[in-house]
């Protein structure tokens, strides 16, 4: 199929609420530091119609949903590759640390069932501490982990997991930042340093400034 | 870095079960239906030193694993994004087609989870319903209507998900297609010719001989 002008064509991504959605985080933190424009549709969470109005778009009914021209990607990791073929350095360039970015990105979509159930992402919490069952603890080993191995095995080029640029593999790890730091996990210093690094760049701090101004809440992730 | 002989370095594919492995099979089939040499080494499943030994090669301690020369890759759809930089034809070519290949990917890696954990792979099993609750019949569902929705838009020039090419998204289904089969769950005429495309490809008969001719069993699966 012959498509002269999709490069042209604008980019939208139909996203939750920025407090809460940590699948809407990953590709709209990716596309900014990217670089790659695109218009933003957000879709309230929770809601009685949200499965519909999602629905009327991706029978998978999900979101984040990216829509190019005429063609609609869901689920976010899928998204990430489709955003790295159009910018290819969110994904290193070495194979190696390539496959590594993929197969952490992997883990994180499916894994780490206990930390993802028990502390959900939530931009405008307060640190604070909970009590977390062995399961978490376990899952939450596992993070730290694999931040330092990563960081130690390709990361020495600068911040971020595979060094200098904030890749796709870190767009994958961010809800898992906020929930270190929300749930006010205590992790080693060099974990603590990239989540600082993480939550410092513009493109968090652009998400952070919109979710801080949500007025839509859901209780039972709030009273977590 | 550089690795002027990585292309000729053998692969090598750490595997479970092939009777109840679905992770593994991935990977497996897709190398194979690429024409990918590659050695295998089965770790078998439920034993009380499995994890130890699947962790002496990689900290995530989950099968399948692939390597290559000093390359480790875990997690089977980053195996399969590797096997695809070694042969590209893994995944469609067209831009709208290989997006939404990596969607129903990765949409089967993490989703369906009522089907997966009441349907569990075993490749053994003789064809035999069992009840499924309400969880298990809209996972199916949505199992029927994504295969008709991508055979239907996608899959016109011939008999798999994106047409004449078995590729990575029928390798990620793969499993799904022995739960349909071996739990014989109803399905339209056009799904069952899509299982029937698949159960009868080369590589998927060479994985179930050789699962059939496995002595191990896992009782808890087999009492399905």
């Amino acid at each position: 199929m012959v498509r002269p002008v999709l490069e042209y064509a604008p980019l939208k991504l139909i996203i939750g609420n920025k407090n809460y959605s940590s699948w809407s985080m990953r590709p709209w933190l990716a596309a900014k530091s990217a670089g790659i424009r695109f218009e933003e549709q957000i879709i309230w969470l929770r809601h009685p119609e949200t499965s519909a109005m999602i629905k009327a778009t991706s029978a998978a009914g999900k979101v984040p949903i990216l829509i190019h021209g005429d063609i609609m990607v869901h689920e976010s990791i899928a998204i990430l590759e489709y955003l790295a073929e159009i910018a290819p350095n969110l994904w290193p360039e070495d194979r190696e640390s390539r496959a590594h970015a993929r197969a952490i990105s992997a883990e994180i979509h499916a894994g780490f069932l206990p930390l993802r159930r028990n502390c959900p992402m939530n931009i405008k919490r307060q640190p604070k501490a909970i009590a977390l069952d062995d399961e978490t603890r376990a899952s939450v080993e596992r993070v730290v982990d694999l931040i330092i191995d990563c960081r130690t095995r390709f990361g020495s080029g600068g911040d971020f997991l595979f060094g200098a640029d904030f890749n796709n593999a870190d767009a994958m790890w961010a809800p898992v930042v906020n929930r270190l730091h929300a749930y006010d996990i205590k992790v080693p210093a060099a974990v603590r340093r990239y989540m600082e690094a993480v939550m410092t760049t513009p493109m968090w701090r652009e998400w952070e400034a919109a979710a801080l101004e949500e007025t839509e809440t859901i209780v039972d992730i709030d009273s977590v």
